[in-house]
Parts: C-alpha cells; structure tokens; sequence
C-alpha cells in the first residue's frame, strides 16, 4: 500500500486569508520564452527517442538562456536592430546502439516550431539567433512504457507541490493571460505575447495589473496605443467579473507616461526585444502561477524529461492530483498535496503522499479521508499518463 | 507614517509542524555558481560605477549562464576533459557622460576572481571558458547615497519575504553547508565546494543527507574515498547534534555505488565537470535556504542592482527586518515578514510592510506589537544600508 | 596625368609555360560559402546605408567563420545530426545622427538569403547556425558618388593585381565550376554546390580533378552514385574539349573507394556538413581562381566595403582593367596589371599602374603601349563603377 | 628514383627586377595572432597525442578566429573595454581505444600560453575570451615515426612552393620585424608586438613602412610618443643599412596625426584591442613574408597537422629545400621549388619535385643540375624531420 497521508491544513485556505498576490508571466515574457522553448526541445527530444529507439533515452535540457536585443519600435512600424541571442541549454543522449541521433538539430527545429507558433511577429533567424549546446546524457536507457506496467524509479530525492481549487484571484490571473493571448489576440493583432498579470487581493478588493506589449505595425498613433490599451482594460475588467463579486480594479500598463511618450510599445510583441533577458525556471511554477501564499517548489519544470525526472513528475502529478479529488470529493476548501520521492523506488510509491486539507464547514478530514486516499492511490497508480500527456503536449509546465 | 502591518500568523510555527523539508545547494552547485558569479559580477559593477561616476548606474546581471564540461576524475588526479562554459548575461549602462566605461572587462574579472577563490582546484581559462553579453542599458542615473538622505524609487511592483528565527532542521542544514565549505574544507582539501545538503524532518526526526565532491587528487583509493566520506559524515553528525536534541540521521553521498565503483569522485570538485548545468535564481533564496514550507519569492536575488531593484532590496530586507525583530523582541516563535513596494515611490515607503507573527505561549500579539512596529520602521529607514553592505560583500544573495 | 607605366613581361606567357597549375573552389566549398557570405552581408549593408543614409558609411565584413556541422549521409536521403555554425565577423557603423542602424538584423538577413538561394538543401535555422559579432566601426562618413565626381581616397597602401587573357587550363576550370553549379545542377539536384575543380597542364596534357559532392536524396544506390558521378565526368569531358585542343583527362572524386563505401555522399550537398571548416580570404582570388603560376594579392576581397577598401578595389580594377585591354589592344598574349595605392591619394590616382605585357610574335611593346596608356587611364577615372557594380552585386569577389 | 625536375626559371631574379613589393604582419598584427594561436593549438595536441598514444592522431586546427575588442588607450596608461573574443575552430580526434583525450582543454591551455609569452601586456581571461568548438576528426591512426622508417601518405592532392635566396628587401623586412618583436621591444617595452613592415622598392630605392603599437603605460606623453616612434626609426634604418647598400628610406607610423592627436596607441600592444579582426592564413606564408613578386600557395601553414597535411609539409619542405641547395650550391641567383603531390603516395615521393633556378652570370643550369638534384632527393628523403621539428616548435610556419 502506498503512503499516503491525509491531514488537517494547519492554516486558513487562501481564499480566506487577508491579502493575497499571485502573478503569471504570459507567453512572450521572457523567462517564459524560455520556459517554452525548453519544453518544445523536450517534447521534440522524446518524441526523436521514441521514433528512433522506441523508449525515451537520458536528456535533460531546463536551461535554456535568452540574452535580449535591440530594437528601435515606432508607430506604423519598426524594427530589430540586433536579434535576440537564444542559447538552448542542455544534455541529450546522441549515441545509441551505434546510431548518431540529431539531438542538436531536433532542439533547434523543435525550438523554432515553437517560436514560429507562439510570436509569429518574430522572424527566427533574423530577430533571433538560436543556438544550441547540448553536452552528452549518461546513455542510460529510460523505458518509458515498459513491459507489464513497469514503471521507472525515481532518479533523485525531491519534492512536488500541487493546489486546488485555485482561488478567485489566482482564476483571474490565469485566465486573464490565456484569453489575451488566446481569443483576444485572434481578434486584436495589436496586442503582443508578451502579457504579465499580477493580482493582488486585500480583504474584497482585487486588483489585477496587466503590462501588455503592443505591436507597433498594428497603431499608427499614441491615440491609437491609448485605444489599444483601453480595449485590452474593458476585456480585462469583463472577464474578472465572470470570476468573482469582490470589487476588481483593472490597471494596464500603468507605467506608461503618455506626455513623455514612454509607453510599452514593441515592433514584435515581446519586451526581449529590448533589454529583457530571460532564463527557465525563473517564472510561474507547473501550474502556471507565481503563488507566494502557496508552498512552492523551486524546482524547473519545463525542460526536463517527463520519465523519471521526478522534480517534473512530481510536481505535475500533485497539481493534478489536489484537482482531481477537489473536483471528485465534496467539502474540500483549500488543498495542498505534496509528494516527496524516494531515490530508486519506483516514481508510483513516493516516500510519502501528504494531502493537507482544509474543509468546509461542517465537514471533517474524516468525512472525505477516505474517499481521497483512494483518488490519490488511484492516480499514482497511473503515473505514468503524466509523461504521455508531457510527450503529447497536454500538460502544460509554466 | 510608514504602512506596517503586524498581525497573527495564521499556521503553527514551522519548527511545531509534523514535516519540514529544507535544502541547501552549498557553493560549487551549478545553480551557485551561478549565483555566485552573477553577485560578484554586480558589485564588481557597483563598484566600477562608484569608482568612476560616483554613484551607481543602472544594470542587472542576475543572468549567468554555466554549460557543464566533461571531465575524466581518476584516483590520484583525473582530468578536466572539455571545459565548463559560462556566459555572463545581462545589461550595464557603459557610457557616460562622453566615457565609455570597461562593464563587460569589469564582468569578466569580477567572475574569475570569484571563481578563482571560491573553487581553487578551477583553472578558470583551461577548465572554464567566461564569456560575456552585456547589453546596453537604460543609461539612467541612479543615486545610491543621495543629498540629504534621498531614498531611491522603487522601480517595480515586487515582493519580498523573510523569516526568523530558522528552525533547527535549517540551523543544521545552512550551518553543515558553510561550516564543510569553510573550517572544514580548509584542514580538509579532498572536500570540494559541490555540496549539497538536505533536511528532513518528520516530528522529530531528523535526517541530513549530504551530496559532497570528492577531489580525486586528494584520494589515491576507494578506501581513502570511504575514509573521507565517513569524515564528513562524523563532523556532520557532529555538527547537528550541537544544534537539536532530536535524532539525527546523517547520509553522505548515498546514490554511491562502491561495488559498481560509481562514486561521487571529481577532478575539481564541482560537478559541473561533468553534466551538470546551472543558471542564476534556480537555487537558495536570499536567506541561503529552500524551504517549501514558508513563503518564497521567485525572484532571483543574486545579479540584480542594490541601489532599486526592489525585489533584490525587499527579499535581503525582509530577512533582515525578521532576524532582527526576533533578537531584540522576546516572545516570537515564528515570524514572517513581507515587502511589498509600490512602483515609483521611495523604497523606504513600501506599500505595505506585513509582519505575521506566531507568539510564544503566553505572549499576544499586542504585548509586542508596539515593539516591533518600531523596529521594523527603523529598519525601513535605513533601508539604504542594505544597498551599501551588499556591495561591500557583506550580505549573501543566495 | 596618372602614372601608368607599360613594360614588358620578363616571362613567358603563362599558357606557354611548361607546367601550370590551377584550382577553383565551388560555391558550396567551405571558403566559398564563407567568401559568399561575407560578400553578401557587404552588399546588404552598403544598401542598407544607401538607403538610410544616402551614402556608404564605414564597414568591413571580411571574416566569417564555418565550423563544420556532423551529418549521416545516406542512400535515399540521410540527416544532418550537429548543426554548422557560422560566425559573421566584421565592423559596422550602427550609429549615425543619432539613429541607430539594424546592422547585426541586416547580416542575418542577407546571409540566410545568400545561403538559402546558394545551398537549397541546407535548412538555414536548423542544419546551420548564423551567428553576428559586429562590432562598432569608425562612424567616418565615406561618400560613395561625391558630388561633381567626387573620388574617395585610399584608405591603406595596397596592392591589386588582375592578369588577361585567361590561359585554356583556367578556363576550363572555370567554366567548369559555373556550368556545374549552372546549368548541369538545374537539370541535375543528385549534384552539390560543393564541387572543387583543379586542372593541372603538363605540356599539352590537361589533367581535370573534380570533388564534386552528391546529395544522397536523389541516389538510391551505388549504381546511382557511381551513375551521377559518370555524368559529371562526361559533361566536364565535353566542355573541356570545347575550350582546347589539348589532351585532357577528367576525373570526377577520385578518392572514392567504392569497394569500401567511402564516397562523397552528402546530405546537404555541401562538406561543410560534416567536418570541413572554413573561413573568408582562404579561397579562390577575386578572379575565381587560384593560380600560383601567376602573382598573386594575399588580400580578402569578399566582405570588404567596396568604397574606399583599396585592397577590395584594385584587385577587381586591375582584373577588369587587364580584361579589357585584352580585348581591345590586338597583340597580347599576357598580360599582367598592378596596381598599387597611396594611402590618403584619390583612388583613381594610384602610386602607380603598371601593366607588363607578353606581346604576340611579330608585336612590341611599343606598337601598343599608348593604346594600353590611354584605356587603363579611362578605366581608371571610372573606377567608382566598381564600387556600384560591386554593391549591384554584378561583380563576383571569388 | 623520385621525380625532381630541374630547369630553368624563365624570368630575372626578383632581386634583378624593377618593383618588388614585400610584406611581413608581426606577431601581435590579428593574423598572425591567429597563425600563432592555431600552430600553438597544433603543437600542444601533436604532444598530447604522443604523450598519450604514441602517435599522433587526426586533427586540423587552422581555423582560429580573432574578433577585435575595444580600447580606451591614454598616455600613462588606459584600458581594454570589450574583450577580444577568439574562437578556436577545428577538427581533433577526441577517443582512442576507449579513452577520451582532453583535446580542447589542450587547445585552450596552449593558446593561453602563447598569448601570455607573445602579447604580455595582454591579460588573457581579461583582455581576451578564448573559446572552442573543437568537432570530431575522423579517428584515423597516423603513423608519425613509423616503424622501419615509414613515410605517411599524402592526404590531398597540393602544392608547396619555396624560394631562396632572400632578396635585399625581403631580408630586411624579415629581420626588422623579428628584431623590432625580439631584441628591440625587450629593452624597448613601449614598443608592442603589433609591427608591420612593407618594403617596397624601385630600382635602387627601398621604401620601408613600419606601423608599430605603442603601448601606452610606458609613454606619457605626445613628446614621449613621437621619441618612441623616432627610436623604431633610428633603429630600423641602422638595421636596413646593415643589410644593403641601396637607398633606403624609412617611415614609421605614418598615418599618424600628431596635431589631430590621432597615433597609433594602445593599452595592450596590438590593435585586435580596437576594431582589427582577424584570421588564420590570410597573412604570412610559410617563409614569414607575403611576396607577391613569386608564385605563393594559397593554403595556410599554421594550424595543420604536420604529419600528413601535405600543404603544411610541402610548404616549409620546398622553403627548406630552396635553402639548403642556395646554401650548398654555388652559381644560383634565385631559385624556386615547387613540390606537387599525389594523393595516396608516400610523402617522399612527390608527383614532382621543380626547381626552377636563375644561375649567377657565367654559370649554367647543366653546371649545377646533378648537385642540385642529390640534395633534393636527400631532402625528400628526410621529410619527416619536418614533422618533428614542427611539433618541437623549431619551424616557424608564418
């Protein structure tokens, strides 16, 4: 049986406590750019190993490192005066059975593929040098299927967190990010990737602040930037309101200085075209949030090989684990699941499995222990959809 | 009247809680190294810009790239195979005033004599090729020790946290790291700098285990490898039992395979020799620890400007603020305290300084509210020190 | 008057000499891409100047660099596994009252063009790496077509030196090269840009050696190779029977060992895929050709400014020059012109122009010594077309 | 019997000629930093494979890429800026039997060592960023000194072509560069190693052009400067005299401004500090000198490996070769030799050895022939020595 521990959440859930900051950086934010392109290398690499030898082979590449350029944008219009420098970062295996395989070449195409998708205002190869230094993996074989249900052992001892429910706030900060850079951006070309929200709750008043980058061939004027960010504020302001009944204040690009004309205005839709470095692992966790009311792990996930890096697993699978038992078990207010790995055990028996719970009223950790303890066992039984899910592209990292 | 906020914690103190995780990736980490050259690089910069201007101008180095080398370790003395490559990443204002000023010469020397200290067995220029790419920056003046007390602006809407006092299990893990890196190592030379240390305790019971390079020079056996391991391990146990009563298990090295001859055997003793990557902000939070059960900010601390980059300021600050309330006040047992700024107004100003408190048993917190309230504004106050004492290399970032 | 001075060659004509030896590396040769480069990114930035500025500012672009990448050539279509990477290297002007000029952008741009209609089957971006360090250049405004005929001065002492008529053995090398990656290519894809063409004469015997690479997804076996390559043979066969009546022998990848399965497969039709470096300057002269039978400058021509670099332009002049006469002036067997410059003189006014001449039986010198005098002395108060046809890219540098 | 063919050369001895242009770049000009650097990197793998395998393996390191930094020179002393950045560039076998060899920590620490001897003022890891990619070479086992005395094959089908004697004006171009970088700059150290010296004359009159770096810690002043540079002058006319007794004139640093203020000063003795790039075999040949009055190859010297990359061998062979017989043999006036090979064929046995002589007045090519042809074959027959001596480092090869 595996160890699995539910108790009392010695603290008020998130949704109660007095002040609350919780922040995404979008898509184009930098450290995201690289986040993303991480994950695209990883996903390029398991699939190669997967076409190739049939199993998923030793990689590690969580360290992409973007150096920003220059650019000089202006209504109507501008342009890339130096790219955008990408160094993809990593270890892969490139040797197996006597077979070379393209390991540097799969990360750049994957790593362009990605770029190509997410900020098509960015010419890769013009705005933007990719380059890439993957050293030698350990050339262990990884199954990451086996036989009969084998599952792969842990190759560290480390520490995954998930939440759920999310509250207010933190849906607000979510959802804000992906609907800019989902339907909004379909409709408003102007508005660029590079999107990044942050939310703060005092008591009943939340105030949700978006620095958007806008795209300076899509507004010819500074009234035209100021409709733009208008338009993005109304959008933000409806959308919040589908969330929540406290009092929501919505500011967008509250740097900006009108008079002086320092406003957040981009020739790509992203700020590293102009002094904004970014690296993996420095913005929002598996979740896709930067929760510092929230126990956090610390480590990358984005990047890292979804069979038996168990920082990665661990961290996925708690996140899906604390939703899937709010969602199935009722009485749950605030949930927190930690799964703490044990060195060369199998990645489906964790050293422990804590679920902290704090419930509802009226209910006690005895009414829904039992019914969670079952859930949790169940979805480590099946671990192993994480990494087919990471494989696929379903699950996403940052 | 600053806004200070002191109120009960709402958790038990994380030194009562049933489990604690804590880790401390010592020095010769990747992801410190890092940090370490990307610290180093900024108050190389710090002072370069004091030297030549008078005040510091704007930058931010909290980039720092490092691609692992190869590296053949052998009994008596292996070798470096390939070398460690790092690129110092980030942006430095390098005219002024008609003068060009070195930043990126200034960035390279910084970064080598940190290494050249901090791991002596490095022949940085053989073992490890420093590149650098400094973008321009904003070319912004900013006074750090202004007239008449003139505090600098915030330059961003950030977050920072601190706490006090540690708990043991982090008392033994930060103390193990710097005491191996320090009186140890100095009597000790087979002990690298790549230590790492973990702490786990559940109620009490307490296990530290420790990840510790070996130098091969200094090792002509697999005995006198198993002699040196069992050394750490002794001073180790040693060295925890001065800080708790509880049990403590000490593992050193534990992925070792003796038989397999697979041990943790290095010509420089950091593994990034040989595969191991790191970058900047991956590792330590400012107060030297990860500690999932508290609050942690993202940010990386390490590389970023002291004079207004708020989240550097308020995450050292918070610390500060924290240790300092818990010596001079008595009754704490646990206290968290965060800094939250508000972009553009002086830094000594936060938007709100929030400091939760967990009280001894029979102490409220309104015995100690007065007390601290007027400790935490001092501090505030002189929150210009902070700036001053991390570029003389008074305060650690990571 | 300029200082032009007819003399007699005291050697024979080249096509007269008992041995002579000549060589012409293809577009796809590692040099040539390099030369190919660096003179692309020399016509992207004069253009870009022209267009911005009105005028050539300062630059030279002479020194890019190829590491070569690692592929796995195979019958039916192999793959390439490591990336090329080529560093563009030179110096820009990117500061120009007060605008900043998209130098670095503007390299990539004309680099991946130049590559992508040179070399089809290379995929720039995934099987070559384009990387730029351009540092700053003077900022001196250079004037290309002054006012009232304005003519820019010599920026160095230097020397250029062009020969006519070309002897059969060059021609034949050089119209081998250019039919191949020509009209023979068009019709034939299973042929590489790379293609090396040496012809060595020995008396009246002609030896052709041809490298020629073939690109492994248009052959799907040995016989197809050994197929491709016979056609080559016979094509270079027929063409070099068109130029001479001379014996000659064509051997097309000599080094193959077909027994072995050493051939000269490729994947992207070029070396350089899999471990031939190269670099700017190392190849064929401005001439296309490599001629150690004659004198020869030392100087780069590909990627350098073409308004002032007197290197760049006496070695084009004096070529077109001789060329010219040749075809004017009956009675020349050989002709030979230097030029070489005063630094900080009008470069239509060399320090000298010295034309030495083998003079057909029956011709002196002096029957054509003032017909000579007075076309260098026209070609040379026109030397400014060079710098437009250079720019046009109507003059090939290699 | 080898093939060597002696004939007559069908032109005056360049001595006896009207023009005669040389040209030598000094150790510290970028070229030949790259020459040096690349011919450093091949003697250090040349004894790393001896030391370790016996023998030496493939490799080709004559890639070496040089971009320029930026300098703020000033007399008492000024500073480097930017770093020079140097990429060494090519092909080495990194396994043998199961052991991996430190081929780039090698190439780094050799070119570190050459920098530090040749450019003191240079602060290597300061001054300079020295980075490599170094790619696999083929693996091949090369004899070096086979058993029995057996000679390598031929790798290619080249060229190697040498001249002797020196004319006037190429022995003292020669000797002025190498005395003003050896016996001159050790009681001179104001005088960098950055010299370059053109020797052009005409008829009687020898023009010699000098550009020497300053190094501006040991010049305090204008008046300071322009003794420095008198004193180069002075000492260069001494030395010209010593070899000539035609008219020589000399200039030093003429492209100086004292007025402007624009000299040729530097921080660190050569001008790769500021804005000069460089590369490898694009400066001297194989003799020290660029001579466009004789026949020169194409292929660059330094960098090859010297076991059997026949352009190495054969240019520093025929060098030798043309030396020894101007040495042995009386009656020659100039004499050039031109060794072809063969692919595939024992180094010794050249397609054909050429020696093309101008015999001294009453002296003809029958009277010198059989002496001239028992010397070349002895040569040839001890072409290895040439491999040894360049490992040793007793050949110079630019």
């Amino acid at each position: 049986m595996r160890n699995i521990q539910v108790s009392e959440l010695d603290r008020r859930a998130v949704e109660d406590q007095d002040v609350e900051i919780v922040e995404r950086k979008g898509l184009g934010h930098p450290d995201s750019i690289c986040d993303g392109i991480a994950e695209a290398v990883s996903r390029g690499l398991s699939q190669l190993y997967l076409d190739r030898v049939g199993t998923v082979l030793h990689y590690n590449t969580d360290e992409t490192q973007l150096v920003a350029g220059r650019a000089a944008p202006a209504f109507g219009g501008g342009e890339v005066l130096s790219p955008i420098y990408v160094l993809i970062v990593g270890r892969a295996t490139s040797e197996y059975e006597g077979e070379t395989l393209p390991v540097e070449r799969t990360a750049l195409e994957s790593a362009r593929a990605y770029l190509n998708e997410t900020i098509p205002e960015l010419d890769v190869g013009a705005d933007v040098i990719l380059d890439v230094k993957l050293g030698e993996g350990s050339g262990d074989l990884q199954d990451v299927f086996g036989e009969e249900g084998q599952v792969p052992m842990a190759n560290d001892t480390s520490f995954g967190v998930g939440h759920a429910p999310l509250t207010e706030t933190e849906r607000i900060v979510l959802d804000v990010e992906r609907s800019l850079n989902g339907e909004y951006a379909a409709d408003h070309p102007e508005l660029g990737p590079d999107v990044k929200v942050m939310g703060k709750r005092e008591g009943d008043d939340v105030d949700v602040t978006v620095a958007a980058a806008v795209v300076d061939s899509y507004v010819d004027s500074m009234a035209d930037y100021e409709a733009a960010v208008a338009d993005v504020e109304a959008f933000v302001a409806d959308l919040a309101a589908d969330h929540t009944d406290r009092n929501v204040t919505v500011e967008v690009n509250t740097a900006d200085d009108i008079e002086e004309g320092s406003i957040y205005l981009t020739t790509t839709g992203v700020s590293a075209e102009q002094g904004d470095d970014g690296s993996v692992g420095r913005g929002n966790r598996a979740n896709g949030l930067i929760t510092p009311n929230r126990p956090m792990s610390m480590e990358a996930t984005s990047g890292k090989n979804p069979v038996n890096h168990i920082g990665k697993i661990y961290n996925l699978l708690s996140t899906e684990i604390a939703e899937s038992v709010v969602d199935e078990v009722d009485g749950i207010r605030d949930l927190q699941v930690r799964l703490l790995s044990q060195i060369g055990r199998p990645i489906d028996e964790p050293h422990v499995a804590d679920a902290q719970v704090v419930t509802a009223e009226g209910v006690t950790v005895a009414d829904v222990e039992a019914e969670m303890e079952e859930l949790i066992d169940d979805r480590l039984a099946n671990v192993t959809d994480i990494t087919r899910r990471v494989i696929d592209g379903d699950l996403s990292t940052f």
